[in-house]
């Protein structure tokens, strides 16, 4: 950040606004809330209560494990046995041996040469993105990642190209037009919003034409994609490369909270130096990182659960573009729903929520393309049944126009 | 970020890399890494095992909470009732009614309107800061607050000017000369290297002289300062104030991971519409939620737990003043006692803990004045024993130059 406090003032447009009544500090945010209530994208938090029995399409818990028992039971022994919080930075006194056992299972799984675990994805991929790259650095991503590496691009400082989505030819093209040497490519495994899944082998081909590396944010891919589960980069047979680093969440397939960075050792030796989004940050909580390492456990022990969670995608997926909806075709745990409009697309998800069914909703500014959409997810444990009520409902439900 | 993929590529100082082998993508990490080693700058991670009985004055768990049994047992029984993770975004289907019920208490307990729970502290001090200012804001700041504030800044598209630290005439300097009538004043309420007081009534004098809103993070007052641990902000008298946001953690005082943004009931709308590590990130982890609120509880039933902070911090500061070293006399529980080099304090701070006893070790970059040094933090349940024991090992393990 710039300096300041005295100077160059005389140069200045000075406005020195009058003293304001400090009640009317925070009237600007009456009228941008007035302009979202016109837009209709004033957002509604509805909790979910303990019993809930709704049947949801809607979270991220891929493989069920949020509620299993083994899992919920590992957090809770962990919570007791280390205690509630982790107390401090992992560098000050926040590490425990329990993310030294998380770190070394998570990299063994994926085949990487070593992991580093974060409190969130979202602080993961903000550490990942922001210590691989830099002012020296160009980067090239793809225009629909994920929020917390969009985030990440613009605190880095580098030179950012966002090419148009699923374009090899623009990455390509971006990368060899670039002004710096060095360069890192930006991807999500499978994107958030239409689950797609991005092209990382010819990606990857891509950057070792041009010298680039290779970030690939697996948070949707993990659990679900692979032999076993192992995520996309394993899947594209890009586990252990000198040149990709993967970061993951712990709070979709394996149901916790936390997020990770999987790669060479000197990558995540570099993160722990530098990584301020892990530097600055309380380690993650005892009760999570235990519940993640359980998790991993019983998807190592079930490797049949990610097949399951496709299964289930590809069949609601199908049922509903024969019931004649505007449906993606889920190539993991995520299908996407075209809606008329914002307003049609909170009114259908409120529909089927009274029917006992839960369905994300997602509207501007979260969708990159400006469509909103009933966003539906799968479960490993979703029943035939399940699926039935899932189309009827949603069906039954639909405003008139989609 | 910008769009590209094509265009103005004849413009370029195009350098189009030749391939790299793979193998040397990362080869740049390496030189970097020399380069921290030659100036004492590598970081070890020290993971702590289960069983630890070291005297730890390094972490964050100022009331001593992280291991309560209440704190625990209350994390423990929420992983058993709610499940491991949230599942989702607060937004979709993350929100459980332990959030509000949290919410509703963290807002009561510091006398604010609302509240809104986030899944680090590092995160609501992202969102606080973006969704509150903006390209069309100018953001005024004390060169010391935290790197998450930090970051919040370089993410905000707002005029910065980051003045010298604890200076008010600069802080009134530079909001008087801005260009952008909406301004913002953000700073920590005791700096977390130094634990040096931000003089609250007078910034927000000099705030509301100036038409400006205040920005808090309270992440090392609250728990430990005002009446009863409700923190700086209400101990200043800014408790419910119309025009001054908060915003603390659940990972210190709490002892448990979380983070929280306090504030006007339009503030906490506009977060929930526009911020977008809260939008954009799974819900915090019941676990974590439900140990906070029953720190929170505790904290409300034992309500001398803060003033037993104060008097362990001020004891121990004595104490190490009186044995020679330069020491800060603290205005919370963090005392920062000077090393004479980076490689100094990190030797120091390994002698302690051979001898049982840990303690923070800040060393560039995480210092903002340059200068190497203990951090020490104390917890209400030290006992004179303890500090005893602290003062003679810290003395005995001390270089020769400090
Ligand atoms: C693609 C992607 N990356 C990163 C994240 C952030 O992970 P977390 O929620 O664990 O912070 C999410 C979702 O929240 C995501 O969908
Ligand atoms: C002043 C300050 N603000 C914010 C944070 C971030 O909080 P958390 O660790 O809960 O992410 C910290 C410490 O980690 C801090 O010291």
């Amino acid at each position: 950040m710039p300096d300041a406090g005295g100077g160059d003032a005389t140069l200045r447009d000075v406005t020195s606004p009058a003293p304001t009544p400090p009640e009317q500090t925070f009237d600007w945010l009456d009228a941008e809330a007035g302009k979202r209530g016109d837009a209709g994208l004033v957002r509604q938090l509805r909790p979910r209560a303990a019993g809930d029995r709704d049947l949801d399409l809607a979270g991220n818990d891929y493989l069920g494990l949020a509620k299993d028992k083994r899992v919920a039971g590992a957090a809770a022994a962990a919570a007791l046995k280390w205690g509630a919080g982790s107390t401090g930075s992992r560098l000050v006194t926040g590490s425990l041996e329990l993310h030294t056992e998380l770190e070394h299972e998570l990299a063994r799984f994926c085949g990487a040469q070593a992991a580093l675990v974060f409190s969130s994805g979202f602080t993961a991929n903000l550490g990942a993105v922001t210590a691989l790259s830099g002012h020296e650095s160009a980067i090239v991503t793809d225009k629909y990642i994920h929020a917390s590496l969009i985030e990440g691009c613009r605190l880095s400082r580098a030179d950012i190209a966002a090419v148009a989505h699923s374009d090899l030819a623009a990455i390509t093209h971006a990368l060899s037009t670039r002004r710096k040497e060095r360069a890192l490519v930006v991807t999500d495994s499978v994107f958030s919003v239409d689950g797609d899944l991005a092209p990382l082998p010819e990606l990857a081909e891509a950057c070792r034409a041009h010298g680039a590396a290779l970030l690939v944010d697996d948070a949707h891919g993990f659990g679900v994609l692979g032999d076993a589960g192992q995520g996309a980069v394993h899947a594209a047979g890009l586990a252990g490369a000198p040149d990709v680093v993967t970061t993951i969440t712990l709070s979709k397939s394996l149901g916790a909270q936390g997020g990770a960075v999987l790669g060479p050792r000197r990558v995540i030796k570099h993160l722990v130096d530098t990584a301020r989004s892990f530097i600055f940050d309380t380690a993650l909580a005892p009760a999570s990182a235990a519940a993640a390492l359980a998790a991993l456990g019983v998807l190592r022990s079930e490797p049949e659960l990610p097949s399951r969670v496709l299964t289930a995608a590809g069949t609601l997926a199908v049922q509903l573009k024969d019931a004649g909806f505007t449906v993606s075709l889920p190539d993991a745990a995520v299908i996407s729903v075209h809606a008329p409009s914002p307003e049609a697309a909170v009114a259908w998800a409120a529909r089927c929520a009274e029917q006992g069914v839960r369905v994300g909703c997602f509207r501007p500014p979260s969708v990159p393309d400006g469509i909103s959409r009933l966003r539906l997810t799968v479960r490993a444990d979703l029943t035939e049944s399940d699926l039935d009520t899932a189309v009827k409902v949603i069906s039954s439900c639909a405003p008139a126009a989609s």
